[in-house]
């Protein structure tokens, strides 16, 4: 019998940093620790919200060390360790292993463009390989709207094929439920994650595990609410309510940033909505007009 | 009065990988001097011919110690350095400089996507504020089919009024000669560089510089004998047969891997066909049918 999924109500974690782009160590740790007291029960470091792609590998295993080293339980914690080269890849891998994570989140090499699942296919088992025994679970990312490539169902097969219980799960950021439909029901063995607290429900219903979101920075306690509830009657309210601040964040066309922002206004700490080039702050009507529509969705600490 | 381009018959060089995917140093050494024996008279090293991106940056300083080591002139060499981190693209671009080299060839970060131009520019800001007094000259690489973003005209416009003689050239890899045209017209101080054989004599034409090329790795002699003879009689006559060369790499679908299979044959080094994943190798079919076309071409060394 698999054991039970590492967790269920994820936020992708944002990293915030100083207003010269340097990390903020202290600031990542004050809110991981807030997101696991308000709602979550995991969180992946490195995803498309924690700006992975701007952060050095130095910068990755340095955040990861300091939440381990503040208390945070790495059997919580996923790691996106996903980099265009093999080699890359497995040295962030093996750096979660050895810290002790429940696994590694690969996205597919992103700069390439029109990849085969075969080559796909070989980049993984490559870093399946090279990673060895000190692989304990791998996660695939399937965003493809953003690395160009993605995770298709056949991908997985030959994977699930050649790895075994070494493909431990799947985070479907498409925001294509037929893709997390078919996902779900050709391996039911996997622990599948959608993307965003908008599907939440219909994934739990379809036998899905969680979700691995952005907006979880911001609403962790309404997300588990919709986790723990999404069966009862007042489920589908509060699946309306996670839905509607989700996309009034989607609207300003820039999801990241804005989430930083509020982040920012929850914990009183504007610097926290700087990102790092190329990505660009929200401006100050966008993040006025956000801020009037999500009081309407009563988040934990937004004034 | 602007300096000479450092140089205007360019291979994008290709990476040879042992068939254990480790780097060949010997093999990528061989392979620039015969470049420079047989017709160019400048090197790119880690474009996106160069598999850059599925190198790390240990690997790329190693490549390109051990070329200079060798006796290849730093100054006939321009370096990618472009990644999706500003301090990895930092960190490469001072180790180019502090060896010699012509200077780094930087595509904007290839990760996330729907960039503003504003994000683009800070990006680039950053890298040359960075860099600072270590930069000597900047050659922006525009990709956008494999990058998501580009180097628009309204992009080099800013960064030129910002940071002056340190932008001194630009390659145009869309393809789009449209592009090109308002790059050399809007801003006549630029080397501007062709990404492809095929439109060198119209950019030659027009006050181009030359081109940056991953087909040149199999036909340098070719292609110099278009550049010095564009303006002759010959010159049409040379420009189609590079084209057609050109052409029949690219009808492949898998150019890197058709030039590196190309490359392998002329040096008689089958193991010169290794591409790393996520590339494909060539197919064997594919592989014999571009060889019977590239015989009515006549390439140096090309049985």
């Amino acid at each position: 019998m698999p054991s039970e999924p590492f967790a269920h109500v994820i936020a992708a974690i944002a990293t915030p940093f100083r207003g010269d782009l340097s990390v903020d160590f202290g600031r990542m740790i004050a809110h991981a620790i807030w997101l696991f007291e308000t709602g979550c029960d995991g969180l992946v470091l490195f995803g498309t919200t924690g700006e992975a792609a701007s952060l050095t590998a130095g910068e990755r295993k340095a955040i990861l060390e300091h939440l381990v080293k503040a208390g945070i339980d790495a059997e919580k914690i996923v790691v996106g360790t996903g980099c265009c080269a093999v080699a890359d890849t497995v040295e962030l891998t093996k750096h979660a292993s050895a810290i002790g994570c429940a696994g590694a989140l690969v996205l597919p090499p992103f700069f390439y463009k029109g990849l085969s699942d075969e080559g796909i296919i070989r980049y993984f088992d490559r870093v399946i390989a090279e990673c060895g025994s000190s692989l304990s679970a791998l996660y695939l990312y399937h965003i493809p709207q953003t690395a160009g490539a993605g995770v298709s169902p056949d991908v997985v097969a030959a994977l699930v094929a050649r790895h075994g219980g070494k493909i431990r799960g799947y985070k479907d950021s498409s925001g294509n439920w037929s893709n997390t439909a078919a996902i779900l029901s050709r391996f039911p063995q996997l622990d599948v994650y959608v993307g965003s607290e908008t599907l939440l429900s219909e994934n739990l219903r379809a036998g899905g595990a969680g979700c691995i979101s952005a907006s979880v920075n911001v609403q962790p306690g309404t997300v588990r609410r919709v986790y723990d509830g999404w069966n009862t009657r007042e489920g589908e309210a509060l699946q309306n309510a996670a839905t509607g601040a989700r996309k009034s964040l989607e609207q300003t066309g820039a999801l990241i940033a804005a989430v930083k922002t509020i982040v920012g206004d929850i914990h009183r700490e504007p610097e926290w909505a700087t990102v790092r080039p190329p990505l660009d702050p929200l401006p100050q009507k966008a993040h006025a007009d956000l801020l009037a529509k999500l009081r309407s969705y009563d988040l934990e600490g937004l004034q």
